[in-house]
């Protein structure tokens, strides 16, 4: 049997690395692993607005991201309903995981998931994305769900008890995913504890960068606006959009 | 042989068609088919920020897409270079065309063609690409051309005699390309003829905007602005970045 000291000088580390880890970014574990949630017909800006700040990050600290969806197919952005305009255009994005993979392999340790909003929360079949948000939100961080991405975090049930917003034009069909959820009309963005939702649509940006400067603090936020030539919204209850459709708070059903 | 009257009747529609075509939009032809140029570690914000507003005018009348490489091989947006930080952050988009293709191919009929900047115009082989913007230029009605993309429409020749502007940060290396060139240092967005480029990353969505604006009228672009509650900048010479780089213009040379 080894002596006392020789057991300490043995877990000193490991408790060491375990008060380090712990007192790193905000109290938590640093934050490294980001997850996208990717369906047909999402929103490139809610995607792409958010990842763009996060790009420039991953130059300046380890971070990795999961592209994350139903299948390894491409995802398209265009609607799937025929366009009444006969258009053409579309984009395509290639997922790197599939939402099975990821929930059943609990070694891949999801910090952050972004859930995006878009044309497609309106889909029929969202359940495998819905259920995929359900089932890895208790392994998160942090949960970044901008525009009717909250939608889709209201219905996987991840809102209930707090408060969020969520696209201004969608607001009524939107808020109507989450009954147990009070809905802030006026905001850029709301953050409830551990959940960022935005508003619609460019909200993402400011909803990512609060999140940055949550996760990071406000000088790595700045630095990386200052890099992409970025005016940031930097008070949360900024909202003409709000304003413009003249919506009220929704308070949780009874 | 027909009598003259006769020929009028299937003369008249054709003339008629062509004075429509001819008046509609700013007197050219109706803007339809809109090319963007992918490579190897494009910046994402210069192609979704401005693709974002296309994506929701396209649900209002005919638009169509062209996401164009040098070949169908899907396109990486991670830095080449060995990431300092091992990170393994990065997405991957599905081009539709090939640099190629279009070129040869005159029945695609480009009306606007977007050329994005990014860590990968930096690369060395960029020479199809930048060719490639050379190749289709006569054939265009528009060059909108964000961030560092000003500095591969640069090398392509077609800023030449030109006024135009560029990502602030990267300032210097890229009014370097542009030797025949007047740089503005202090813009958002420049407009020279229907030639549109862009300061840095964000400020892609206010040169789409710009150009929008131009081509379908500002009641267009304020509707598509309200849609993805975006606030514009809508003033050109508005610049916080080229001013707190203290930049100033370059003149061409002599």
């Amino acid at each position: 049997m080894k002596p006392v000291s020789s057991g300490l000088q043995i877990l000193l580390p490991c408790l060491l690395q375990v008060v380090l880890c712990q007192c790193n970014d905000t109290g938590s574990k640093p934050v490294k692993n980001i997850g996208v949630v990717l369906f047909p017909s999402f929103d490139v800006f809610d995607v792409f607005g958010s990842l763009e700040p996060l790009n420039l990050l991953s130059l300046q600290r380890q971070l990795n991201l999961y592209m994350i969806a139903a299948t390894l197919d491409p995802v398209p952005t265009a609607p799937r309903a025929m366009n009444a305009y006969n258009s053409s255009f579309g984009q395509v994005i290639v997922p790197s995981h599939t939402f099975d993979s990821v929930a059943r392999d609990h070694s891949i340790d999801l910090d952050m998931l972004l859930v995006p909003g878009g044309i497609g929360t309106r889909a029929p079949d969202l359940n495998s994305t819905i259920q995929f948000v359900a089932d890895v939100f208790p392994r998160l961080q942090y949960l970044v769900a901008p525009c009717t991405g909250a939608g889709i975090a209201a219905r996987a049930g991840v809102l209930d008890g707090r408060r969020a917003t969520t696209n201004k034009r969608s607001w009524g069909a939107t808020v109507a995913y989450g009954p147990r959820t009070y809905w802030v009309a006026r905001a850029r963005w709301v953050r409830d504890g551990h959940v960022f939702t935005g508003s619609g649509v460019t909200a993402a940006v400011d909803t990512v960068f609060a999140w940055i400067g949550h996760v990071w603090g406000e000088a790595a936020a700045a630095d990386l606006a200052l890099g992409i030539e970025y005016e940031r919204h930097t008070d949360p209850s900024w909202d003409p959009f709000g304003e413009h459709y003249g919506l009220s708070d929704v308070p949780p059903l009874n």
